[in-house]
């Protein structure tokens, strides 16, 4: 397959043992680190380099694994835009202040605030001044989805399994949620306007 | 500004009433239809013929609310990949049967079941069978969510306000939903393996 050897190239694979010239063995191993190179790449959308850095991350050692699942997630969080409005990152530091924001969640040195800084400005850029209010019904929302999918990752296994769960189910989440809220607007919409009359 | 030109250029913008042989004026309703274009292509990250699909959904103008509002949703649901694992598609299509999915989210008619499926068969192809389960704490936490949504978009005022507010509201509600998750992901995960030693 020639995008094995594309990893391999770039590094993001361990070269297989080799059983003859042209031919070399992976094993259990091997196939899961593809399986995740392939996640990042395909689902997640990440660049060569995003991904080396999240590999990097989880080849690390010495963290425990809160610590770890934090700095891998910071990998696969970059914000859409860099443009900021301050009125949104205002209400970042806000909502973050008001709800403990764990630390290290600091609007100029994570990219996950950063993230939720650019979408509220891109809303304000657009007209939507009241975008946050959305803020606290979403979060309330997301803790019954969040606990959900720590409670997944832990179920995997191995500090390994557990790690990669973190990746994979976040950006596989992010894809599921999308459809899911999708599906929700049109029963609720069908609930709250279908007898509204404009 | 070059960005406009290429948009009345590509008929997303209706063309200005000229004012002088090289000035146009745009009025309100231009500004508003830009925004939007906009919120498309820079938040939404759609093609410009994606982007003139939910422009002519917008403009057509006899069709209930709750209709349109659908017909919009559909237009910004893309699935990320067009292979479906037969067992995800089971997986959706029992989800939908188990939650009286509204007429029109079929499998096969709807950007949005393909979505679901498409995510859950990227989940499958690299190992994560069972990532169907969080499918249930998913729609629960989406109901606060999707309720906030619709109630944000129905205080807008007007029709054309509404139905701007849906898309505008789906597609950057995703991405403050992305970053947002990963946040209580972070505070979750100190409640729940902090203390845990693998």
């Amino acid at each position: 397959m020639p995008t094995i050897k594309y990893y391999l190239r770039e590094g993001l694979l361990p070269a297989g043992v080799l059983t003859s010239p042209n031919q070399a063995h992976y094993d259990e191993e091997h196939l899961r680190r593809l399986r995740l190179v392939r996640a990042l790449v395909d689902v997640g959308g990440l660049s060569i380099a995003a991904v080396r850095e999240v590999l990097a991350v989880i080849d690390t050692r010495e963290e425990s694994l809160h610590t770890k699942l934090g700095t891998v997630q910071e990998a696969i969080s970059r914000p859409s835009a860099a443009e900021f409005d301050p009125l949104a990152v205002k209400d970042v530091q806000e909502f973050c202040d008001r709800h403990g924001a764990p630390e290290g969640f600091d609007i100029a040195g994570s990219g996950v605030t950063q993230m939720l800084a650019a979408a509220l400005s891109a809303a304000r850029s657009i007209g939507h001044d009241h975008f946050q209010q959305l803020l606290e019904p979403y979060l309330e929302g997301l803790r019954i989805i969040a606990r959900a999918d720590l409670e997944y990752i832990a179920r995997l296994g191995s500090r390994d399994a557990v790690i990669e769960g973190m990746v994979v189910g976040t950006l596989i989440g992010d894809e599921v949620l999308k459809a899911l809220r999708r599906l929700v607007h049109a029963q609720v919409s069908r609930e709250l306007v279908e007898t509204d009359s404009r």
